[in-house]
This record gives structure tokens, C-alpha cells and sequence, in this order.
């Protein structure tokens, strides 16, 4: 067993706590200066708000600035925060980070460097001493929060650049409902755990629009169209991780395919792709979600301004990526849905 | 325009002639000895029995033993007799077999050969003269008969080994719904499209394991293992598709990942292996299926007597493909269901 303090006591971060209070390691869950309620509640009662849930009182709740208190003695640390807080997460990690500690994230997003797009633990990797002896770890893969939290059976890939860390990683992950496996290929890995956020609301355009033809649950469907979007997207996805410089591969598995799913089946991007596809103005569709963050329009941001580089160096051309360029015509430009299925499946990358 | 010509008249031989009619052909829809009620059904009213729908009626409906008049002038030539009905087909189309006139399958399914696995257009190609002037074409890909029949937007993989004749048959079959995109890999889009059937029936466990712990539809469901199968079938069909002779990329498109979406969401193969996730015996889960076609039987069948051919050769490991093995023990020999999820991802084609 080993101490384990994990950073970010949202969803995704509180839910890995389950598998490691599981494994029986010493796991203490520091929350940000957003998640002071739910602190305060699991030091109340256990019981997680967002989660709707009581999670294993063996987890140690702290809030941020407990957080020298709770990296005492760590051997593990993992990074929960949202995309948005990844520089903040840096800081803070900054005077923990030794070489001997392993970092491992479940922040998921893309940046934009000049004309780069980087994973996020390449852009912690930045900030952070002693990365030469130890880069930091991401865990992607079909995974719902509230699932892991309640022991359902699930498989993801870890990612790193050292085999030793990656190794006991996995040996420190492992449960009898936790599956992880190793993957050396972190830009592919962590580019598809970003990618998947934005076509899954491609593929929820399908549903809305049988919403929108008056279609009832569990009559025809429009699965046939669906799953045209779904297999579009493993292919754009495979054109834009080789893109981002990872192997194309990442695709077929966990990260890619496996997530997609996961994500077309249970998150919020696809109740949000569904507004749309029913007809939904943008500004209709993001008053319905209620203030949720919407990962994937900051992913499609990235990609918009990514894309006229890749283009510039030759290596996109205009007809490629037919389903990401109409999705950033709808979802950030308010564009109507007109799923462009006649263009699928040609331009590069396209299958023979 | 052309006169086209369909052998069979189930659901999937039917769907596909509202797009022909639609496209403006000459349409015959020809069933089998097996059909006549639905022929019957569609001469009094247009109305097709199984699909429980009312097809064009510029779809002419004719009796197997009209066969030599409907195929009078014939252009292009459809076969969607069941796998099982193969042979028969192709002694029933000899007499009619031109080089001038394309054929296109839309019937799936593995014949084992000695220790070789060959798909369907191969085993076609045997039978019928002129086969070096005309290989049978073949359509696969994510496509619920009942939906095309309504005109659900669908894409489709129309793979042949001349590019003339594909150019040709997608440039006939193309509505403003319906998407064909050509491929020359035969081999791998069509080994596909027999394999899905049987791995939508173990993505299906783990909805049936989710009834059997109590769970209720919307509730926290088993999403997260769901999709690790997804990811696991996607790597497996590429081991198989490789052993059978085709490109694994063809697993990452429409033929792949497209139709095991598709299969999984709407197929009956995936309520029986619900039936079996459940806990249902063998025997149970059959009988609930009341005399339904399990092609994954067929498909269990022919992949369990190939694999140790594929070992004697030295081209699959023991450990190799282990959810494949655990679906032969459960849906063949009995077995209770309980999803090897420690052992994916592992062993020959396994994702770095």
C-alpha cells in the first residue's frame, strides 16, 4: 500500500479514490477553492453531492489549504482538476514533485501553442522540476464517474513515459472491478481522451434529430445513421491524433472507440449534441444544460484555431475532417444540423 | 436507370430496394422457397410481414419460381438470400451470370475451408462462370433494415475487386439517404461484417449483468464495462481479419466499429446476449428467442473449429483473444457469463 493524495474532489477525481481506499492505500482527497461544499459534506457524512452517493469513509477529505497536510509522506499523487485548472494544479504540485513520485492525471483537455496542439501532461510536464526523471502519467478511458464509484467493471489505459512508473501504477490501480492497462503512447492516449468529447456530441445529432422527426424511444431509430457518425469519427479522430503527433492506433481501443462509446452512452456532451440535433438554437442548447461544463466546446475552440495551421504546413487539406468542421459550424457558430454524410469517408486518412 | 434484380425478400433484401426504387431503377424483388408469404403479402397490398411496413409499390414482388422472368434484361444483380443459403443462390444465378453484370451481396457470413476462413464472395466466386471478368461485389456496414426501409440516413462500405464495377454499383445505389463508400478489401470489410455478429452479443453482457444486479433502464448502468468489450471486440476483429487474409483497418470504419454500434443498439443479437449476461442458461436464452436466426451461433461455430488451425501455424497464441474464447464457452458450451476483463488488451495485436 502506498499514500496516495489525489487533487481535485470533482466527479472523476473523487470517484478514483474508490478503487484506491479498495486496493488499500492511504488516500487522502484534497479538494479545490471550487469544491468546499463537497468537503464539507464528505467530512459531514461521507455522502458526495454532485456523486449522489456516500463514498468509503477510509477516504480522507482535505480542503485546499490543508493541502501541505495532505501531501505529507505521499508516494502517489494524482491530479483531478478540471482542464481549466491544470496551471493552477502546477503550482500548487510544484513543491511536492520529487522524481520518486509518481503524478497521474484524470484531466483531460488539448492546448493550443503557437501552431502546436499539446496534451495536458506534456503542458504540466512544462512547469513542473524534476520531469526528465518523471513525466507525468494520465489515465484515459470509457469511465463513468459515478460507475467506477460504484464498483462497475471498468478497463482504462494508463499512459507514461517511464515502463518502471507505469508499471506500479498499474500494480497500485488494480482491484478485482479496476482494470488498468499500460500504454507508452501518451499524445495518442491523452489526444484521443479530448477528442472523444467533441464527437460524441456529433453522433448525439442523430438521436435529437429523431427527436425532432417525432420519434419515440425504442421505435425505429436512427441507429443506422448514428453509427455512420460514430465510424466518421473514428476516423477524423485517427487523422487528428496522427496530427497532434501521436500513433493513430490510440484510436482502436480504450482511449479511442471505447470512450467514444462510453461517452455517446452516458455523459452530458451527448444530451447537449441531442438539443441540437432537435433543432435547438445554440443559445437554446447551452441554457438547457443548466450551467454544465460543456468540455467539448472548448475542445472544438482549440480545434477551429488549430486547423488553418495544419492547413497552412500542408498537412490537412479543405474536404478533410467533413463531421469536425460541421460541428464547429454548429456548435460554436449556430449553424443548423446537416449531418454532411455524402462527404464521409474520403479525403485523408480514408479507408480503402 | 437499370433493371435490378434482388434474390431474397427478408427484411435486409427488401430494405434494400426502397433505395433502388428511389434512385429510379427497375426494381424485382425475387424471395426464395422460404419467402412466399411475403411475396404473397407484398402483391396484395405492398405490405412486407416481417419489417410490419408497406414498401413501394414500384418494387415488383415475384415468386422463386418466376425467377427466370425476373431476371429478364437484368443489369445489376442483388443476393440477400440467409448465409446458410448460399450455395442455393449461386446455382440459381449460374444460368444468369454475365460478365457485364455486377453482382452485389448483402448476405454475410465465414465458410471454413480446410484450416482457411473465406468470405461469403469468395465462396460465391466458386460457383459462378466469368468470375475473373466478375467477382462478386458486396455490401456491408451499420444498416438496420427496418430503418433503411424508412429512409434513415445510411452509410454503407460497397467493397469488389474491380474499381469500374464499384464505381458503377455505388453510383446506382446512391440517394440523398443512402451512402455507399467503395473499399477493395474484400476480405477484411466482409470478415467484419460476419464477426460483429458474434461480439454485439458480448458487449450485450454486460447490460444483461446490469438486469441481473437489480438495475433499472436510466439508472447507473454498466456502461463503463460495455464499452471496455467495445474496445476489446474492436481489437480482436483486427487479429481475426488478419488471420483471415483482409486489412484490419477495415475494423476502424463503417464494417467495423460502425456496425458493432449499430449491431449492439438494435440487433436481436444483443438481446440474447443480454439472456445469457442475465443468467439465463444456454438453453433459456435460446428459447427466448423464440426460433430467431443466431448468425452469431454460426459465426462461434466456424471462428472455434478455425482457431486451433490458427495455432497449429504459429499465428495465435493460446492467450490470444480471450473475450472470443469466453463467447465460445458461453453461448456454445454453457458457461456462465464472467468477462475476462483482467486478461484484454494483452497478447499478439495488443495496442501499446
Amino acid at each position: 500500500m502506498a499514500v496516495v493524495t489525489v487533487l481535485g474532489a470533482g466527479m472523476m477525481g473523487s470517484a478514483l479514490c474508490v478503487p484506491l481506499v479498495d486496493a488499500g492505500h492511504d488516500v487522502r482527497l484534497v479538494g479545490t477553492h471550487l469544491d468546499d461544499e463537497i468537503i464539507e459534506s464528505l467530512r459531514r457524512d461521507g455522502a458526495h453531492p454532485k456523486m449522489k452517493l456516500e463514498l468509503p469513509r477510509s477516504i480522507r477529505p482535505f480542503f485546499v489549504h490543508q493541502l501541505e497536510e495532505a501531501m505529507r509522506d505521499v508516494e502517489i499523487i494524482g491530479v483531478g482538476v478540471s482542464s481549466a485548472g491544470v496551471h493552477w494544479a502546477a503550482e500548487q504540485l510544484t513543491p511536492h514533485a520529487r522524481p520518486e513520485r509518481p503524478i497521474v492525471m484524470i484531466t483531460k483537455g488539448l492546448e493550443l501553442s503557437g501552431e502546436r496542439l499539446r496534451v495536458l501532461p506534456d503542458v504540466l510536464a512544462d512547469h513542473l522540476p524534476h520531469t526528465g526523471a518523471l513525466f507525468p502519467a494520465a489515465i484515459a478511458g470509457p469511465c463513468i464517474a459515478g460507475e467506477l464509484a460504484r464498483r462497475v467493471e471498468t478497463c482504462v489505459a494508463v499512459t507514461g513515459r517511464d515502463d518502471d512508473v507505469l508499471k506500479r501504477l498499474c500494480d497500485a490501480l488494480r482491484t478485482n472491478y479496476y482494470f488498468p492497462f499500460a500504454s507508452s503512447d501518451v499524445v495518442g492516449v491523452e489526444a484521443c481522451a479530448a477528442l472523444k468529447n467533441a464527437y460524441a456530441m456529433g453522433i448525439a445529432f442523430a438521436t435529437g434529430q429523431h427527436d425532432a422527426r417525432g420519434g419515440q424511444p425504442g421505435s425505429v431509430a436512427m441507429h443506422n445513421a448514428e453509427s455512420a457518425i460514430f465510424a466518421q469519427s473514428s476516423m477524423e479522430m485517427r487523422t487528428l491524433v496522427a496530427l497532434i503527433g501521436g500513433n493513430p492506433s490510440a484510436v482502436g481501443w480504450l482511449p479511442g472507440v471505447g470512450d467514444l462509446d462510453v461517452t455517446t452512452n452516458g455523459g452530458r456532451t451527448g444530451r447537449f449534441g441531442r438539443f441540437l440535433g432537435q433543432g435547438a438554437t445554440l443559445q437554446q442548447a447551452i441554457e438547457k444544460m443548466e450551467g454544465a461544463t460543456l468540455e467539448c466546446l472548448d475542445i472544438l475552440r482549440v480545434l477551429e484555431a488549430a486547423l488553418p495551421g495544419f492547413e497552412r504546413a500542408g498537412r490537412l487539406k479543405p474536404d478533410d475532417l467533413p463531421l469536425l468542421r460541421h460541428m464547429i459550424d454548429v456548435a460554436l457558430h449556430g449553424a443548423p444540423v446537416a449531418v454532411p454524410y455524402g462527404r464521409f469517408f474520403t479525403g485523408t486518412g480514408a479507408p480503402r
